[in-house]
């Protein structure tokens, strides 16, 4: 039971209670944001503010804001919606993740995904003409043909592949200097979680695995994913690597990866920061999980 | 390693080499299409078309098809898209499903995704011009205003919750009389899997569950969706039902849910077909997996 004494990825948690079934009421809504403690997510350059602590930041509802992000026991929780364009992945916003609290990293989540979806669905695919938020700003109604659009959730797969007691990672072109992390690629459709694992490692670096193994999940709000974590086996340690994908790819043993993790500076390679699943995927590794995966 | 011994979910398989570095390059599909066996996907009423031994309907290909579906060795797969509206989640095409071979199924659900997904995604989101089919069909651009867009893969979580030794099926009220399956709802932005099938399970059935574990994923190309099947514990079997989202739920014993997978006329429900998730996941509990789970 080795999931029990290690952390779970960063985002994890329950959040706010989202209370779905109010959404289907914007009566009942904008009667929540009279309550007399409601609260306003604040923004900055795009992305929810944080105060000195790493905590979200919340200031006072005044009208009536379009996004409904749940309740706190009674309180309720709103956002607006910011508009504009952000940069996706931008440092600035992985900057803000290395403060923010653990606790507000769900809400954090929700709420810059669903900003994001937003701020790229203003029309609508199926006839062209405006959208308007609805159900809670959860969804987006056309008026001209009558579809509903909800949020995209992007899986991606990210995986570990072991040969023969060494770990398969890869540098892709945007990563800081030395690091290596875990390969990672849309789910397609048409695909299972394990096909998907296995096509992804077998374009970027030319391996065949099995015995595919799911580990863990995070929501990854840049600008909307869900990273499936996974672990499996190669039979062979000979790359092919794809260029076009990845800077570089290569196999490290536990001794290696072990002081990348401790931050050890004669470690080969700098390891993925604490709030990447990655980083709990390689924790966890770390930690034996050979045995649960034989 | 009671996994090895059990049929995976329908739609498993690695399907076509879907090739993804060629769809990067027109002038090579157009190539692949004059490839002298080269194939060409037939549909019908919306859905691919299927032959008397459920196999997939294939003809030759003329022309420049727009969707590359990929290789079969060195044979090269194309599919048009078809127009028009087609009901989604058809009991047409479920009985399409009581008829496919395995073997075709990832690509059959493959087609039927990106079908479905076109259909209702000729409109940028972001500007609302047109747009049109890029990368072999698996993307969309916009000459108007410069976006790609993606297909969409909607992950769903989909789940077993036991208590007491009996596992909780519920009733949705499109079902067949007598129906009963796992639940499930979708994955909202800011959800990991996990937390996702613990508000899912609040909401529709008031219960709170622990020890959520992975099984078994599988696409659903009704529109185009990621199932990922759980297991949970429950600590109590009081149930709160959401009539908005369910006619019924109840628990169910060991020798119940045996009765209904062998179909016997006595049980007192009917199992979901083979081609479902929750099919495969109920086949899994009663093979014994409160042994891998506890």
């Amino acid at each position: 039971m080795w999931r029990r004494s290690l952390p779970d990825p960063f985002f994890t948690g329950p959040g706010l209670n989202r209370a779905d079934a109010l959404r289907a009421h914007p009566d009942r809504i904008a009667a929540l944001a009279l309550h007399p403690e409601a609260r306003l997510l604040a923004w900055d350059s795009g992305a929810p503010a944080l105060d000195e602590d790493g905590r979200l930041r919340w200031g006072a509802v005044e009208g009536n804001p379009p996004l409904f992000l749940g309740l706190d026991r009674e309180v309720p929780h709103f956002s607006s919606l910011p508009a504009g364009d952000v940069a996706i992945d931008s440092r600035a916003h992985f900057g803000l993740l290395g403060q923010l609290d653990v606790a507000d990293a769900p809400i954090f989540a929700a709420a810059l995904s669903l900003a994001n979806w937003h701020r790229r669905h203003g029309f609508c695919s199926v006839c062209g003409q405006p959208t308007q938020p609805n159900r809670g700003a959860w969804s987006r109604a056309c008026a001209s043909c009558g579809a509903e659009h909800y949020p995209r959730v992007d899986p991606v797969v990210i995986m570990l592949a072991e040969h023969d007691g060494r770990l398969l990672l890869g540098r892709q072109p945007i990563y800081p200097a030395r690091r290596f992390s875990a390969l990672a690629g849309f789910v397609e459709p048409g695909e299972t979680i394990e096909t998907a694992v296995a096509r992804e490692l077998h374009e970027e670096a030319g391996i065949a695995v099995r015995d595919v193994t799911y580990l863990a999940s995070q929501p990854w709000p840049f600008p909307s994913s869900l990273m499936i974590g996974a672990f499996c086996i190669a039979d062979s340690d000979a790359l092919t690597i794809d260029h076009d994908e990845l800077d570089d790819a290569r196999w490290f043993t536990r001794a290696e990866v072990e002081a990348a993790l401790c931050g050890d500076p004669a470690a080969p390679f700098l390891a993925p920061p604490r709030f990447a699943i990655a980083r709990t995927l390689l924790d966890r590794w770390v930690a034996g999980l050979e045995r649960v995966a034989a």
